[in-house]
């Protein structure tokens, strides 16, 4: 996933637009994906898909034909959706498109402007402090033009047809943890669902920031009553211990799995906020989609966030693993929490001459003997695995595997 | 409010007599104010209205005529509802008349004697040491009597007939924080209230302590099903943190508006306990009128409690202020809370074609932003502004301000 | 209840056997017991009655003949349920069968091995490593043969048919916290039971460890329907604190009752595990019988736990006593909670002219007062006086004192 990481990572990306086309191209060579060109001027929901914004060059260059800052060496030196410029100024006339970082005096800062004509350039303090009065020659050379909004889209069947939906925001230039790090991992985890059983299907949404969850869910209303859950990845290789958000309705199955996967691993769980990434839009009351969102650090909460300081360094190998382990956790908890019914439920069931019981009586039972002394108890045909694995205090894995032990035993059935 | 309670302090309030009549005839000098007569005698629920108790003087003299305890000095040197005495006594035979002060030896204690005929003398444990075998002249020069129990009643209509009693005690004499503080901020919230528009209507009583709503609940029966909740103000200016306590129920309208507003000044929320105010007798189980106590501290948890250091040096021009504040906000609390239905409820509306958004992206959405966010999200009918509020953790002014821009802009529309 | 405890301690118990028929010998000594045997090979639920164990005698002696091993010393010496054995060994032969403490050099282990045939003994490790290499003769002088499992009953009745069940185990050797201490209380509070009117039927039943309870269920299944609860009292005589394990259910009326005492006295209240003692049977599923335990520490939880330092010096007689008064404080709540109605529930009655108020005025009302004001004030039908005592933060005592205060002076009734 590192290596897929930095290979996305220089390419300019906003809510549309070749950068964008690329990113989708790396996870097409990766995993089976279907890519979506939705024209300029569509109308999704209460909103409208915008022009299409590719950018080639920009810079500030001196009088003497000296790039002062250049878009070459930084994609985040343009604030995204910048108008196409072509003139000289004065640093006075200048300044007021000059963005800097407001602690940092050598982090460039990451600006957009989607929805309001507008340009500018982001520097880093050190840059504007050297920049004497005088003359500059400004080029932008973007276009800003009717075209399309692209996304990519990840169908993997299962058993039944209840859909899983998982996104990733691909709308951010070079920044490493936000989101490269969620395109990474979204993209391996495609990879190897396709290699699992599936009781659920699963759909997998590459999609720009905001606009894109509402394009898709403008062009998907007939299908949304199958979507029982889903999750937003984003900044999943940071330093910091994973965290699950919950969705609005906040104690759904896949906030219940989130939460004792991520819980169980020493991260933290949150509650809903109608603040962060596309779970935003998945969330919204007229939808009300339990999507709940699997980061390290939350949008804003690290100090890189949305500055140059968010490169490859901050981000690692190992951490994204976690993070990966973490999301199919998560999702093996959906697929196999069922519930059963104890078969042999008055007085416990004599384990010992079925195999399931030490024979020299000791003081501690040990996590398999008490997983299967809870899930014997707890099988009443009321309480699912996961239910009994939060009563117990125990890991859902571990209630699972005594549940696989007590089916082969003949002392469990499923439930109606 | 100061001066007020500095005027109404020196005044010799008992449940009945002249003392509360004046201090009525203060409070009707501000708001305007219906006067009660009670006949004596009475019978109001499972109790009856006492005879009215009245005192000119009191005082015991040495032999050659010298006051060593004077009614003049301070109005607590005598058991309220004492007898009439005019006899010679030994300081011997005097003494089980006496009353002291537990703990401190230069405070004079608070007694009364309602409901059992008997008579005495509080005096600070210093004059009592001070006292000399001997014969002394006492007088209680009181007259116990029928007559009538007063107390006054401020009614102020609303656009509907739901009411909010608002209560305070004005049976104590001069003790600042308990009482006079509750009469200065009920009046002074009188005033305020004839001065807003107003939803329910409120009606303000001014009683005596427990007899006092014993008989207006048993005067107004019909009325009650009206009373959809209600407050004790009282021991409103010592230096205490606002506290409120819950009503019987518990979780009321008023119980989470006052939880709300006093949670979030800092103050403490404490379980209804049936001990305090007039609050029990509303809080009792045939009435279950959900009546909370906005107080600083409550009854016998300061020190200077029931004795002469309750002086007007106690309270504060600017706590009974903030008393007031919060009162009038737990009101308001009441007044607005409603149910909003988002008008564009699949995803979010598009906030920036309406003036609701900040142009360019940056972290932090801001206290503004986020209540717009919250609002839009959870207005699905089903919850209130102070719902959101509370999940938020947003005050319900910043989330109300949201719900107007809102309702302004056409995305929100009252619910059904 | 130590002498109690003194004199079963030495009888070697097990499963079955003459230890049991001994033991309870002791406790039809002190109350009514009517004596079961179940003959070996009698199917019970998903078990079979084992056949019977008895012991004579037991060692490993040196070649000269010195026992160095000896069951005479310690009944621990021997694993319960040991095949017989007779033969020369090799101390390399023999050493699988030599179980010693994991941790401490000078205790002796208890093992057993009830349901897989086998045989060993324990010995400390100071022994064991005092053993030298040679040939020993081994000798265990038991038999297992087709008898019968013993078992104890007490059956109390009361004004009603539904029955608390109150068991503890006997079939643990010289160990005395786990569980001669159980035997001495349940035996003590079998003595006092019959002494005390009874709203409830009472059924003791002094029974081996599982199979006991086990087989007690199958028979008894006709009469289950009447069993509303009950208690394993265990471990009831060492140092800790006393513990309340809830039920399966976990809020039944046993388990509030045992929270309240056991809370109240500072001792623990644990959720329910499926781990312990007899409680793991009735609370199976399928039987779902809320019994709760009454303990100081639970099974494994002290060092001494199972070995030859659970002996007489780790029980106490006054900390039997007091987890005595426990069970019989958690008894009298399930005996008089009841629901009452306040007879003048509009406004508070007044209790002075009833005796039921202090005369002159104070701050503090007292527990008292208190009580006889949370019980009018809450009883409307709805609230059972534990309610009351759980919500007032008093005694269910306080409470009961107060009710009965009240219904004499015809304040309350009680509700249908």
């Amino acid at each position: 996933m590192y290596a897929f990481a930095s290979r996305v990572f220089p390419l300019c990306r906003s809510i549309t637009g070749n950068g964008v086309r690329e990113t989708l191209g790396e996870v097409a060579g990766r995993i089976p994906l279907e890519i979506h060109e939705v024209p300029s001027g569509t109308q999704v929901l209460d909103w409208t898909v915008p022009e299409e914004w590719n950018i080639r060059d920009a810079y500030i260059a001196t009088a003497d034909g000296r790039r002062v800052v250049d878009f070459g060496e930084s994609n985040l030196h343009v604030v995204s959706y910048s108008d196409h410029v072509r003139q000289d100024m004065t640093l006075e006339d200048l300044r007021p498109h000059l963005h800097v970082h407001a602690e940092r005096p050598d982090w460039i800062p990451y600006r957009t402007s989607y929805y309001t004509r507008s340009w500018g350039f982001c520097l880093s303090r050190n840059q504007l402090d050297a920049l004497e009065a005088g003359t500059y020659e400004v080029v932008i050379d973007s276009t800003l033009a009717p075209g399309a909004l692209t996304y990519g889209e990840c169908f993997l069947p299962g058993q039944n047809e209840d859909e899983i939906v998982l996104t990733t925001h691909v709308c951010h230039p070079s920044l490493a943890n936000d989101n490269v790090s969620g395109i990474a991992v979204l993209t391996e985890l495609g990879a190897a669902l396709a290699g699992l059983p599936r009781r659920f299907s699963y759909r997998l949404l590459f999609i720009p920031g905001t606009i894109g969850s509402i394009t898709w869910l403008a062009r998907n209303e007939g299908r949304l009553s199958r979507v029982i859950g889903g999750l937003v990845i984003a900044c999943a290789g940071d330093s910091a211990p994973l965290s699950y958000k919950r969705s609005r309705r906040g104690e759904t199955p896949v906030d219940r799995a989130g939460a004792h996967v991520v819980g169980r691993s020493g991260g933290r769980i949150l509650d809903f906020v109608p603040w962060g990434w596309d779970e935003r839009q998945f969330n919204s009351p007229g939808f009300d989609i339990p999507v709940g969102c699997l980061t390290r650090s939350l949008e804003g909460e690290f100090p890189e966030y949305h500055s140059s300081a968010d490169d490859l360094d901050l981000i690692s190998a190992d951490r994204l693993e976690t993070a990966l382990q973490a999301t199919l956790e998560i999702l093996d908890v959906l697929e196999h929490d069922r519930t059963y019914r104890n078969l042999s439920p008055r007085g416990e069931p004599q384990l010992g001459k079925r195999g399931l019981y030490r024979g020299l009586g000791g003081p501690d039972p040990g996590t398999e003997q008490l997983a299967i002394l809870w899930v014997l108890n707890q099988s009443d045909g009321s309480h699912t695995l996961l239910d009994i694995a939060e009563r117990s205090g125990l890991a859902f894995s571990d209630i699972r595997r005594a549940s696989d032990a007590l089916l082969e035993a003949g002392l469990l059935a499923g439930a109606p």
